[in-house]
Protein backbone atom coordinates (compact mmCIF):
# COMPACT_ATOMS: atom_id res chain seq x y z
CA UNK A 1 0.00 0.00 0.00
CA UNK A 2 1.34 3.53 -1.23
CA UNK A 3 -0.12 6.98 -1.45
CA UNK A 4 0.76 9.43 -4.20
CA UNK A 5 -1.01 13.59 -5.30
CA UNK A 6 -0.19 15.50 -7.54
CA UNK A 7 2.43 18.01 -5.99
CA UNK A 8 3.99 20.67 -8.81
CA UNK A 9 3.62 22.12 -12.07
CA UNK A 10 7.11 23.23 -13.24
CA UNK A 11 7.68 25.68 -16.47
CA UNK A 12 11.34 24.20 -18.04
CA UNK A 13 13.09 26.77 -19.74
CA UNK A 14 16.66 27.09 -21.13
CA UNK A 15 19.01 29.65 -19.77
CA UNK A 16 18.37 32.58 -22.03
CA UNK A 17 14.41 32.97 -20.81
CA UNK A 18 15.22 31.29 -17.71
CA UNK A 19 15.20 34.76 -15.76
CA UNK A 20 12.45 36.26 -17.79
CA UNK A 21 9.85 33.23 -17.23
CA UNK A 22 10.48 33.37 -13.40
CA UNK A 23 9.69 37.14 -14.06
CA UNK A 24 6.82 36.46 -15.73
CA UNK A 25 4.92 33.88 -13.97
CA UNK A 26 5.59 35.48 -10.83
CA UNK A 27 4.03 39.08 -12.01
CA UNK A 28 0.90 36.52 -13.28
CA UNK A 29 0.46 35.00 -10.31
CA UNK A 30 1.47 38.52 -7.95
CA UNK A 31 3.72 36.17 -5.76
CA UNK A 32 7.59 36.24 -5.09
CA UNK A 33 10.18 34.14 -6.87
CA UNK A 34 12.50 32.76 -4.97
CA UNK A 35 15.57 30.90 -6.71
CA UNK A 36 17.08 28.05 -4.75
CA UNK A 37 19.68 28.49 -3.08
CA UNK A 38 20.93 25.29 -2.75
CA UNK A 39 20.10 24.77 -6.86
CA UNK A 40 20.16 27.37 -8.46
CA UNK A 41 18.12 25.70 -11.49
CA UNK A 42 14.99 26.27 -9.53
CA UNK A 43 13.07 28.86 -8.64
CA UNK A 44 9.84 28.67 -6.52
CA UNK A 45 6.76 30.76 -7.90
CA UNK A 46 4.79 30.02 -4.95
CA UNK A 47 1.62 27.79 -4.87
CA UNK A 48 -1.17 29.91 -6.92
CA UNK A 49 -3.65 27.40 -5.87
CA UNK A 50 -3.31 26.02 -2.49
CA UNK A 51 -1.68 22.81 -2.52
CA UNK A 52 0.16 23.37 -5.96
CA UNK A 53 4.11 24.28 -6.33
CA UNK A 54 5.03 26.43 -8.83
CA UNK A 55 8.14 26.14 -10.19
CA UNK A 56 10.46 27.62 -12.91
CA UNK A 57 13.24 25.05 -13.83
CA UNK A 58 16.10 25.80 -16.02
CA UNK A 59 16.89 22.97 -18.33
CA UNK A 60 19.38 22.12 -21.36
CA UNK A 61 15.98 21.27 -23.53
CA UNK A 62 13.05 22.88 -25.09
CA UNK A 63 10.59 24.71 -23.17
CA UNK A 64 7.81 22.63 -21.94
CA UNK A 65 5.60 22.67 -18.73
CA UNK A 66 6.11 19.22 -16.36
CA UNK A 67 3.87 17.78 -13.78
CA UNK A 68 5.16 16.34 -10.42
CA UNK A 69 3.79 13.69 -8.42
CA UNK A 70 4.86 13.19 -5.15
CA UNK A 71 4.35 9.56 -3.29
CA UNK A 72 5.74 7.89 -0.06
CA UNK A 73 6.82 4.71 -2.00
CA UNK A 74 8.44 5.82 -5.07
CA UNK A 75 8.97 2.03 -6.57
CA UNK A 76 5.57 1.30 -6.05
CA UNK A 77 4.04 4.64 -7.41
CA UNK A 78 6.64 4.02 -11.17
CA UNK A 79 5.68 0.40 -11.07
CA UNK A 80 2.28 1.89 -10.85
CA UNK A 81 2.02 4.13 -13.23
CA UNK A 82 3.84 1.91 -16.20
CA UNK A 83 0.80 -0.38 -15.81
CA UNK A 84 -1.34 2.43 -16.82
CA UNK A 85 0.86 3.10 -19.56
CA UNK A 86 3.72 5.38 -18.71
CA UNK A 87 6.61 4.75 -19.52
CA UNK A 88 10.46 5.26 -17.54
CA UNK A 89 12.83 7.81 -19.15
CA UNK A 90 15.57 8.11 -16.24
CA UNK A 91 16.01 8.07 -13.04
CA UNK A 92 18.07 11.47 -11.38
CA UNK A 93 18.91 11.14 -7.55
CA UNK A 94 15.99 10.47 -6.07
CA UNK A 95 13.26 10.68 -8.37
CA UNK A 96 11.86 8.98 -11.71
CA UNK A 97 11.42 11.15 -15.29
CA UNK A 98 8.73 9.31 -16.81
CA UNK A 99 6.84 10.05 -19.82
CA UNK A 100 2.91 9.14 -20.30
CA UNK A 101 1.06 7.15 -23.78
CA UNK A 102 1.58 10.45 -25.61
CA UNK A 103 4.99 10.97 -24.65
CA UNK A 104 4.71 13.70 -22.05
CA UNK A 105 7.13 14.02 -19.38
CA UNK A 106 6.32 13.93 -15.51
CA UNK A 107 8.70 13.05 -12.66
CA UNK A 108 7.78 11.14 -9.71
CA UNK A 109 8.99 12.59 -6.46
CA UNK A 110 9.43 12.16 -2.81
CA UNK A 111 6.78 13.87 -0.62
CA UNK A 112 7.67 17.41 -1.26
CA UNK A 113 4.60 19.45 0.63
CA UNK A 114 3.54 16.64 3.93
CA UNK A 115 0.61 18.78 5.17
CA UNK A 116 -1.11 18.78 1.29
CA UNK A 117 -0.23 14.77 1.37
CA UNK A 118 -1.36 13.94 4.83
CA UNK A 119 -4.77 15.71 3.96
CA UNK A 120 -5.16 14.76 -0.14
CA UNK A 121 -2.81 11.90 -1.04
CA UNK A 122 -4.92 8.90 -2.84
CA UNK A 123 -3.94 5.16 -1.39
CA UNK A 124 -3.14 2.45 -3.52
CA UNK A 125 -3.69 -0.89 -2.83
CA UNK B 1 -9.62 46.46 -11.41
CA UNK B 2 -10.53 42.84 -12.21
CA UNK B 3 -9.46 38.92 -10.90
CA UNK B 4 -7.48 36.27 -12.16
CA UNK B 5 -6.65 32.88 -10.62
CA UNK B 6 -4.97 29.67 -12.01
CA UNK B 7 -7.32 27.71 -12.98
CA UNK B 8 -6.75 24.40 -15.18
CA UNK B 9 -3.68 22.11 -16.57
CA UNK B 10 -4.73 20.39 -19.75
CA UNK B 11 -2.83 18.03 -21.23
CA UNK B 12 -2.49 18.38 -25.16
CA UNK B 13 -2.32 15.43 -27.98
CA UNK B 14 -3.19 14.61 -30.94
CA UNK B 15 -5.97 12.40 -31.67
CA UNK B 16 -4.46 8.56 -32.22
CA UNK B 17 -2.80 9.52 -28.34
CA UNK B 18 -6.22 10.96 -26.88
CA UNK B 19 -7.96 7.65 -25.35
CA UNK B 20 -4.90 6.18 -23.88
CA UNK B 21 -3.89 9.52 -22.35
CA UNK B 22 -7.24 9.65 -21.26
CA UNK B 23 -6.95 6.60 -19.70
CA UNK B 24 -3.95 6.95 -17.90
CA UNK B 25 -4.04 10.54 -16.41
CA UNK B 26 -7.48 8.78 -15.47
CA UNK B 27 -5.93 6.01 -13.53
CA UNK B 28 -3.02 8.30 -12.03
CA UNK B 29 -5.43 10.06 -10.10
CA UNK B 30 -7.72 7.46 -9.56
CA UNK B 31 -10.31 9.59 -10.93
CA UNK B 32 -13.02 8.76 -13.49
CA UNK B 33 -12.70 10.91 -16.84
CA UNK B 34 -15.75 12.51 -18.83
CA UNK B 35 -15.27 13.33 -22.12
CA UNK B 36 -17.30 16.66 -23.01
CA UNK B 37 -20.69 15.77 -24.18
CA UNK B 38 -20.85 19.49 -26.25
CA UNK B 39 -17.31 19.13 -26.92
CA UNK B 40 -15.60 15.35 -27.55
CA UNK B 41 -11.77 17.62 -28.27
CA UNK B 42 -11.94 17.61 -24.30
CA UNK B 43 -12.74 15.02 -21.50
CA UNK B 44 -12.47 16.27 -17.99
CA UNK B 45 -10.07 14.29 -15.18
CA UNK B 46 -11.35 15.92 -12.33
CA UNK B 47 -9.08 17.66 -9.88
CA UNK B 48 -6.89 16.63 -8.60
CA UNK B 49 -5.84 19.51 -6.66
CA UNK B 50 -8.87 21.04 -4.98
CA UNK B 51 -9.60 24.43 -7.30
CA UNK B 52 -7.02 22.86 -9.90
CA UNK B 53 -9.73 21.32 -12.88
CA UNK B 54 -7.50 19.09 -15.06
CA UNK B 55 -8.26 18.10 -18.69
CA UNK B 56 -7.25 16.26 -21.97
CA UNK B 57 -7.63 18.25 -25.05
CA UNK B 58 -7.20 16.61 -28.61
CA UNK B 59 -5.23 18.60 -30.73
CA UNK B 60 -3.65 18.64 -33.69
CA UNK B 61 -0.31 19.26 -32.90
CA UNK B 62 2.90 17.98 -30.57
CA UNK B 63 2.25 16.75 -26.88
CA UNK B 64 2.44 18.86 -24.08
CA UNK B 65 0.77 20.48 -21.10
CA UNK B 66 -0.64 24.09 -20.99
CA UNK B 67 -2.29 25.98 -18.35
CA UNK B 68 -5.64 28.45 -17.89
CA UNK B 69 -5.94 31.45 -16.17
CA UNK B 70 -9.44 32.15 -15.20
CA UNK B 71 -10.59 35.97 -15.20
CA UNK B 72 -13.55 37.85 -14.71
CA UNK B 73 -11.90 40.36 -17.27
CA UNK B 74 -10.65 38.71 -20.04
CA UNK B 75 -9.09 42.31 -22.37
CA UNK B 76 -7.84 43.62 -19.40
CA UNK B 77 -5.62 40.17 -18.10
CA UNK B 78 -4.25 39.65 -21.69
CA UNK B 79 -3.24 43.12 -21.47
CA UNK B 80 -1.72 43.09 -17.86
CA UNK B 81 0.36 39.70 -19.40
CA UNK B 82 1.18 41.05 -22.16
CA UNK B 83 3.28 44.05 -19.89
CA UNK B 84 4.77 41.42 -18.26
CA UNK B 85 6.27 39.90 -21.27
CA UNK B 86 3.90 37.42 -22.67
CA UNK B 87 2.48 37.49 -26.08
CA UNK B 88 -0.93 37.13 -27.69
CA UNK B 89 -1.15 34.40 -30.67
CA UNK B 90 -4.63 33.90 -30.99
CA UNK B 91 -8.45 34.59 -29.56
CA UNK B 92 -10.64 31.40 -29.73
CA UNK B 93 -14.13 31.91 -29.38
CA UNK B 94 -14.19 33.74 -26.02
CA UNK B 95 -10.15 33.14 -24.77
CA UNK B 96 -6.42 34.38 -25.58
CA UNK B 97 -4.17 31.60 -26.41
CA UNK B 98 -0.86 33.68 -25.36
CA UNK B 99 2.84 32.44 -24.98
CA UNK B 100 5.30 33.15 -22.23
CA UNK B 101 8.58 34.81 -22.52
CA UNK B 102 10.03 31.07 -23.57
CA UNK B 103 6.87 30.61 -25.80
CA UNK B 104 4.90 28.25 -23.66
CA UNK B 105 1.30 28.43 -24.33
CA UNK B 106 -1.47 29.30 -22.38
CA UNK B 107 -5.20 30.65 -22.28
CA UNK B 108 -6.94 33.07 -20.51
CA UNK B 109 -10.31 31.81 -20.36
CA UNK B 110 -13.70 33.07 -18.86
CA UNK B 111 -14.30 32.09 -15.07
CA UNK B 112 -14.59 28.33 -14.99
CA UNK B 113 -14.87 27.68 -11.12
CA UNK B 114 -16.60 30.39 -9.70
CA UNK B 115 -16.48 29.05 -6.62
CA UNK B 116 -12.70 28.93 -6.03
CA UNK B 117 -12.21 32.22 -8.28
CA UNK B 118 -14.58 33.97 -5.65
CA UNK B 119 -12.11 32.38 -2.77
CA UNK B 120 -8.91 32.62 -4.02
CA UNK B 121 -8.73 34.75 -7.21
CA UNK B 122 -6.00 37.96 -6.78
CA UNK B 123 -7.26 41.23 -7.56
CA UNK B 124 -5.74 43.59 -9.80
CA UNK B 125 -5.81 47.33 -10.17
Amino acid sequence: MHRSRLTAALVDVPEEHYRSVIAFWSGAFGVEAEVDDEDPDYASVGQPIPGLQFMVQRVDAPSRIHLDIETDDIDAEVERLETLGAERVEKIESWWVMRDPAGVLFCVVRVQDPEAFARDARTWQ
